[in-house]
């Protein structure tokens, strides 16, 4: 059998009972992380533009966006729940190959459940077999892939969504084959749109793309039958070099999932390490913002190329200063989305702590480390060193940090007896008799089922 | 300014009194090229299956899709209009590149035309500037882009949806850069799919994809700036060697559609002069099938080494058998649509003529020639050199040739007097105070305005 092939009778095959316990715990850490983002990100300006724009082409509006009181049709919705999931770029990660996993399978899968019955199990099972597809065929063309410019998130996410609704539209291995093959002739986003609206549109399309390449799979729509390593197929027409053994080796055996990644906080990740241990010694030590008199960090030199700014006048620059990252840690203990706003710019706190705050590039220390040193007023000192950035595989999130991380994004959306009953209900996720009904819990109270607001003509 | 500003400044400023007439006349024959193509794929299975998977997600049914009865929002028009129109592989060619210009373009525009007034000038103004900028931009990447296994007509062909439609929703220049960034963000499609349903499937998605993209820019959903020339942008990303100055050369000046060429026969161009030089003979002399004793063509070496095929048991094999071409030539003058169905391979008049054709490679022929020798039953030789073939830039259709063109697929979808009134209004496209009067004009009688043979669950 071909790699394409082996891959969509892979998913067709695959049997919930044969998916480990520890896979199936982490892909609800996974989902509860994703569930977070999305909410946070539900009420940024690039979901309501993309709302507004595509309301009057929506279907019958059977599917939920996550956060949002407007419904859209299922393809829809899986486009605006990408949107909205990746715009903070807080989702998840395979550092092995730079893909946000979750991103494109799960605003699939939320968009299709809130529209179609399906069991909490099966969802979370067409989950990790997405996931597992995708991450297996970057893994595959990586690096060579994303190094030529290619936005892996929803190069190889479009085969992700593809596999997972298709899993739970039953395809036939043939029909698989064929949705891999629609997948491929949509796998698109470059690199050139990072730090625009349109980055988080590409996971959203991949999402909306491959929904639509299992749907067309199902009717028998036919497509090549070598969508990965055909001559002119996706890992030769996209990859200087690939190996597709990654794709089919120990399938079944091996799990993504088990290297996958949360990000603790929402900025760059080398200032993690630094947030981190700024967190630890408040943590420890709760020094009051007026007690600290300078603060020395020393860091990888790469942290000093990218975060060396001081003096910041828009909120996205926060996310790249080393100095802001130390502030935020010793006067919030956090690094959440509302750290890194207008106001928190603006935070007096803060603003002292980065003017007393100096960092150096040590090319000792590693870009997982920081070493922090804080001197008091009364001229005692607080050192620590972080060896393992708390998010990385080796210190990875708690289910209580990914929790906490969830609240606290969900909470820019929805009242807090609302979010905490949906993070319960997340934790629960295989238990549910109706998955929908997670996705349908995210809806403020007030919501209708028409996107009244928005009325424009057809175009 | 940069080529993605340049080439987007062009489309915004662009009047339509600056468009030279004869530039306006090829519009009109790729237009009605396009409109003949769109009606004789209207009744594809591939567009069935499509129509049929895709009407659950169908917004409000304001647009056309081309030939049936079928309403869709104007998004999903443009796929199906592409799909249609693309599925017999009989639109148009601009040889330099190989790029089918017109599908992309008039599959958007049409949709858009259907569900918002707009007039026959203004529609073949933004026809003509979506054509020059895929084709510039085609340029620019090509040959690189293709032989790597892009299907460059969809991957070029998302920028040119974007740039026509962009026009008539008045987009500013900063608007269209983020339309043309947008695109970049979508452009796919491989060569991988050749020969199966998602191979229409590709321009029908740059049509939709580029439609998209417009309107997300005019609601200012932002998008890198520097989608053509940017490090990580389209040129850089898709093609190991590009030439950017070609996008921008002679803007204005120079324009694509006048080195646009349309097909005469609905099969592989290698076999083009063969059926043109049979059908030339048939006309001068007018043998009887049974008289024709034997048959020998001399062709270019790349000629057999594609379309050496005398048993056919597959109506697709017909479009690659030489001997099929002088067949048709011979028997039948023509080469349309209804030369290559299963009961144009049963034909028996069609069957013997294969049965006593030869053919030789001749080094000394070119691609473009063929040299035909038949042999009558009493003796006689009629012989034809055909030194250009019909179709190509230096010998294309004649206005009438591209009607024929037209009534001979559009009958297959509609009856004829309906065929006759579209075509005569096609050509006065420029006259119509209403654009969309030319895609009702092609719904058939009985058509309603739901899809009401379809019904399924929202999924």
């Amino acid at each position: 059998m071909s790699v394409t092939e082996t891959l969509a009778a892979y998913v067709v095959d695959s049997d919930l009972a044969a998916i480990p316990n520890d896979v199936r715990a982490e892909a609800r850490r996974a989902i509860v992380n994703y569930l977070g983002c999305a909410l946070g990100g539900s009420i940024e300006p690039a979901l309501d533009v993309a709302i507004e724009t595509l309301a009057p082409f929506s279907g019958e509006r059977h599917a939920c966006v996550l956060g949002r009181a407007e419904r859209f049709d299922a393809l829809h919705a899986a486009l605006l729940n990408g949107i909205g999931s990746h715009v903070h770029e807080y989702d998840d990660t395979l550092p092995k190959n730079y893909i946000h996993p979750s991103v494109p399978v799960a605003s699939a899968l939320f968009a299709y459940a809130s529209a179609n019955r399906v069991s909490g199990a099966d969802f979370v099972h067409a989950f990790i077999l997405g996931f597992e597809v995708e991450s297996r065929i970057g893994n595959a063309v990586y690096p060579a892939h994303y190094e030529a410019g290619w936005h892996i998130t929803s190069t190889t996410g479009v085969f992700g969504a593809a596999a997972t609704i298709g899993k739970l539209l039953k395809l036939s291995t043939r029909q698989m084959v064929w949705a891999f093959g629609l997948a491929a002739t949509q796998a698109a986003g470059i690199r050139e749109m990072f730090g625009s609206m349109a980055k988080s549109y590409q996971p959203g399309r991949a999402a909306q793309n491959g929904y639509t390449a299992a749907l067309l799979g199902r009717a028998d729509f036919t497509a090549g039958e070598r969508a990965l390593e055909g001559p002119r197929g996706f890992a030769a027409v996209t990859a200087a070099k690939h190996d597709l053994a990654k794709v089919t080796a120990k399938l079944g055996t091996d799990f993504e999932l088990r290297d996958n990644a949360y990000k603790p906080y929402a900025c760059g990740l080398v200032v993690h390490p630094t947030i981190d241990g700024c967190s630890q010694l408040r943590r420890e030590h709760r020094p009051a913002p007026g007690e600290i008199a300078a603060v020395r960090v020393r860091v990888a030199p790469l942290v000093l190329d990218l975060c060396n700014k001081r003096d910041l006048r828009r909120a996205l620059e926060s996310k790249y200063s080393i100095y802001h990252a130390a502030a935020i840690g010793l006067v919030r203990g956090k690094g959440g989305l509302q750290e890194f706003t207008d106001e928190a710019i603006r935070d007096p706190a803060l603003a002292r702590v980065r003017s007393v705050t100096t960092a150096v590039a040590d090319p000792s220390i590693t870009e997982d480390q920081a070493h922090i040193e804080v001197t008091l007023a009364d001229g005692r000192k607080l050192v620590k060193l972080v060896e393992q950035s708390l998010g990385n595989v080796h210190r990875p999130l708690s289910n209580e940090q990914i929790t906490e991380k969830f609240v606290d994004q969900a909470v820019l959306a929805l009242p807090r007896p609302q979010v905490d009953a949906v993070v319960e209900k997340c934790w629960r996720i295989d238990e549910l008799a109706d998955a929908g009904d997670l996705a349908r819990a995210t809806m403020p109270a007030s919501a209708g089922t028409a996107p009244a607001r928005f009325a424009r003509g057809p175009e």
